[in-house]
């Protein structure tokens, strides 16, 4: 079956590291970003005037957590916040979807991270069929007036989705069941989802055609090699820092002259 | 000093009851209103599908409180609730300015009343130098967005401003010198305020101008006289609820045939 053309056409965006970064380069540039990122953290907290927003998306076994604790292991915990987000409780379903996201927004001086986000609200819902391409239309439009109110306030967002091949994420959910290291993150349905990567892939490409105004994109991350993922997102992460440029403040305590 | 023509020039539309009723109509209306509101809000909440949010604005001594008084005293408490929005704390401070708005929105089946509101952010905060115009055009469009997000998720936002003229206002205020029952009210910076009038009109002018899309409009309530617009808002209230039309549910339990 053919499919409409599209800037983010993901069969044709690669899931693998290029070739110009091996996995030994890539994790030595990493520890150093890391450190870079430990500064950078500790000069947004005492700065205490912007925020940065990641979201992490992807869809099942792309790796969201395993990224988060390569990427941000080692950063003050007290300026990182990471809030996963899970199936709406009633009381959450009983307001408008933005609802609960809006209260895990950062507060200035802060790294928040999204493990899933308010992008669910136009993913898994639609798979699901449990809303409309119309209703899923003014979502879009809700989300992206959202964000733009965060970076008003002060707050870069960041947004990257984790791309497997559909190949991988099979070999991964299978490994949930032979691999005893890795059965805890069997879940019922985990055969399904693997099904499901072509309808993933079809409401992930919408969103990125809607939600990607120039000043908040998506970045598109291969991760089929953990490795390159998290060198790739920190790379991301350190050079939006650096160009904040978050400054320690002066002294400036009333004494005499 | 000329100002530019607005159809929401608030210095022509009246802050007097119209001729066409009295006092006594309008409280014995009212309370007949009431009665009706008393039945919609038990069948709203028994819904629990729709919600409602009445923002409720006006310059200082328009008697905002006492038109919550008046208009909700008998409704059932469990389902009307009143948020009043005072100077912001410094953790409300360190995020955007729909923030800590968001978190008081009305859960389905709930009407849901706020004593001033995300317009103080657009309001005071000009008056008082803090934004710049294009701040609050920025704002303006983030307002219009939030507003339509609740709307889509089934709630219907009612903006009312309550209009005291100058003159009434000033009055108001003074008897919070002259009047012992009223001293309480008092605060420091009453004077300023009375003579702020003007300031207050522009930008609540600005509000109007911007902020009204034709499924959210502002409502001007004639204010110098309590008993008016208690029986204004109350009317709007019902009319807009008896179309919502909220519905018992049907009882659906299992049960053998």
């Amino acid at each position: 079956m053919s499919r409409p053309a599209s800037a983010y056409d993901l069969t044709k965006l690669p899931t693998r590291a290029p070739h110009s970064i091996n996995k030994e380069q890539a994790n030595r540039q990493l520890k150093r970003m890391r450190q870079e990122l430990i500064e950078l953290q500790d000069r947004l907290y005492a700065e205490n005037r912007q925020s940065v927003l990641v979201v992490l998306q992807g869809m099942d076994a792309s790796g969201k957590d395993g990224l988060i604790r390569r990427v941000f292991s080692g950063i003050n915990p007290q300026g990182v916040q990471v809030h996963s987000f899970k199936e709406p409780t009633a009381e959450e379903l009983a307001h408008d979807f933005l609802w609960r996201v809006h209260q895990q927004t950062p507060r200035r001086g802060m790294i928040q991270v999204f493990n899933r986000s308010h992008y669910e609200d136009v993913l898994i819902t639609r798979v699901a069929g449990l809303i409309s391409t119309e209703e899923a239309k003014r979502r879009f439009t809700a989300i992206n007036a959202f964000e733009k109110l965060l970076q008003q306030a002060g707050t870069t967002v960041l947004k990257f989705y984790l791309h497997v091949s559909e190949k991988e994420q099979r070999e991964r959910l299978e490994e949930r069941v032979t691999d005893t290291s890795k059965q805890w993150k069997y879940e019922a349905g985990d055969e399904k989802k693997a099904q499901q990567w072509p309808q993933y892939r079809d409401v992930y490409e919408d969103v990125f055609q809607h939600c990607s105004p120039a000043s908040c994109p998506w970045h598109i991350i291969p991760a089929d090699q953990n490795w390159y993922k998290a060198y790739a997102v920190a790379e991301v992460l350190r050079d939006t820092m650096v160009k904040m440029n978050p400054q320690y403040p002066q002294y400036k305590a009333d004494r005499p002259e």
